[in-house]
């Protein structure tokens, strides 16, 4: 948003249309800008975001200044060498929930800050040490911190926001069971990412296959417990009861499983003008994603399984038969389903609770913005 | 040690002698086998391992399988697979300062167990990380978790250890402070390893060379922090009030700073078939070490620096000239002397505490033990 001398926003169009687009891509890929006539969850993403802001680079002042900067880097605020930049943060999600769980329960927004610290923090942690296990040397377009630093250096950045992370939640009121909660999500990080690390390995068919189940508990660990930790975290330092405290934990897991299956759909059949993701790269790489175990879970999965299988050959032509293959088998269906079933749950979930209004529904609109992007 | 059905030890003269071998090499490098001959440092780390290992058995029982094998194959305990072994597993020094930290305030052995738990576990996360860092591919001996496993792997390993720790703390009791106390410790590993990574860097005379002053900075962050955290947490666990606690964790970061200039002595002038370590490895690899920077800064330093300026040429001949140049400059005494001044720092500030004498004597005798070694 640009202002003029007198206040008065003056707003390019082709600044609105980004920001349309933006809202539909993952929510890591770019900062919208926000205008007068953006989508409420774009709203909702800034507010939230601008008041977590000065308390999230305090934290990251308290570091190491080599630390720092890699930090800084990571949030898009900084090249190499420190020069200060703009190149967007990512939505801020997570801290996002944070806030909107403190207020959901009826307490102020600033209650939630330190848990949005805490979770924004651990997030970036895990996409710095996730990019060093997973060979991915470009993040939000940029070259990740690995490949801009070197894998130590990175490793060490990664640690340090960890500790920050946990940190802040020990100085934040109630700090015995908000450190509980925020560990019992960080066990669960760890564990999704090693089921993901090790299903790359597993064979598409046959009784090692992964299977759906597997893969949900997989998305439930690495995307949810964060989500749910987030929306827990903030409500529980506003003083919420343990019940709705759980309550917005489980949400937050069916919605990052929600969020998951969205983002594995727009893997395959998103435009890449939007997901900012090559074409179809998902099936290039031979990643289990949760179309295709259920199209080889499905009937006539013979051709399917025979294209997976060699995925180094899967020339253009090949990317495009298996996508048809996987469709036709039911993949994308029974993803859009699976997708629609747990955002339900977690919509169950919140209407469940007696939350405030307001936020209830700033919160319903985060959710539909991230989930339903695909389904 | 070995005993027989009617209790009565058999203790082979042999282990005896590499018993008293291994207590004077690096703690990480070897585990003692115990004996009644044994000096009375090993016997007293043995008592604490054999105390913490069903507890910090059952932590690591509660990871990811995965990453729970390559935990214990950084514990020594399986082989690439899970088979498994008995590798020695280190001294387990931290555990033993969190055990003797309690019962120094005269608490039971088992307040302190947690605090072992989460010490030893934050060591082998930091052992993992920095071998990858500083690009070590060999740890006790054997392949380095990275070396074996591959780096990603050893990224999540470590990562899940950390966070197991952190939960280790947060579930035990006195959880707010005690998570304060380890988060702190941790914000300063990584710190101090961060100054470690820089150092390597810095020129080593002119305006930028480390300072011995910043060495010790570094040296009481990268291993002070831990060891101090250690003996700290296990006296706050076994309730003794906030004054005892922080005159421990600062005896801890004194010792850690003795203990790395001794360390840093061996590497120059120790037997390499006592320290498991190659002859000169560190002025090899042009590591700045304490006798070295002290040495350089004072007088006819002209002829080292020339040396050290081209480390990767330094041959038998040069580094036998560097090293005699290094004790002809002081530089030896001077670590000497700074490990002693630590050291005897330690020991005044736990002679200020009203500790258990039992207790405390076999704390003075660790500690003795790991500083005493090459000064």
């Amino acid at each position: 948003m640009t202002s003029t001398a007198l206040g008065v926003s003056t707003v390019p169009a082709v600044v609105t249309v980004s920001a349309a687009a933006a809202d539909r891509a993952a929510p890591e890929d770019r900062t919208p800008p926000v205008t007068p006539g953006s989508p409420p969850a774009a709203r909702v993403l800034h507010r939230c975001r601008e008041l977590a802001a000065p308390a999230l680079a305090e934290a990251i002042g308290t570091l190491h200044p080599w630390v720092a900067e890699m930090a800084r880097y990571a949030f898009g605020r900084c090249e190499v060498g420190g020069a200060p930049a703009d190149h967007g943060q990512g939505k801020g999600v997570r801290q996002a929930l944070a806030v909107l769980g403190a207020e959901a329960v009826r307490g102020p927004a600033e209650a939630g800050v330190p848990a949005a610290v805490a979770v924004e923090l651990v997030h970036v942690f895990s996409l710095l040490h996730d990019d060093i296990m997973d060979g991915d040397a470009l993040r939000r377009g940029r070259p990740a911190v690995w490949k801009a630093y070197g894998t130590g250096p990175a490793v060490l950045a990664g640690d340090a926001l960890f500790a920050l992370a946990v940190e802040t939640m020990a100085l934040a009121p109630r700090s015995g069971s908000s450190v509980r909660q925020l560990t019992s999500a960080l066990g669960d990080l760890v564990r999704g990412q090693a089921d993901d690390l090790l299903f790359a390995d597993r064979p598409w068919t046959g009784p090692d296959a992964v299977r759906v189940a597997e893969y949900e508990v997989m998305a439930e660990r690495k995307t949810g417990a964060l989500l749910g930790c987030a929306l827990a975290l903030g409500a529980r330092l506003a003083g919420a009861p343990d019940p709705a405290v759980t309550a917005l934990d489980r949400a937050g897991r069916h919605l990052g499983v929600a969020f998951q299956i969205a983002d594995d759909v727009l893997g395959i059949w998103g435009d890449p003008q939007v997901t900012g993701k090559p074409v179809h790269g998902d099936l290039r790489q031979g990643k289990k994603t949760l179309p295709v175990l259920a199209a080889l879970g499905g009937a006539g999965y013979g051709e399917l399984a025979e294209l997976l299988a060699a995925p180094h050959s899967l020339d253009g032509a090949g990317v495009r038969r298996a996508t048809a293959l996987v469709e036709r088998a039911g993949g994308r269906a029974a993803a859009v389903r699976e997708a629609r079933r747990h955002l339900a749950a977690a919509e169950a979930l919140l209407a469940g609770l007696p939350l405030a209004p307001g936020p209830a529904a700033e919160l319903r609109t985060v959710l539909s913005a991230l989930a339903d992007r695909a389904i």
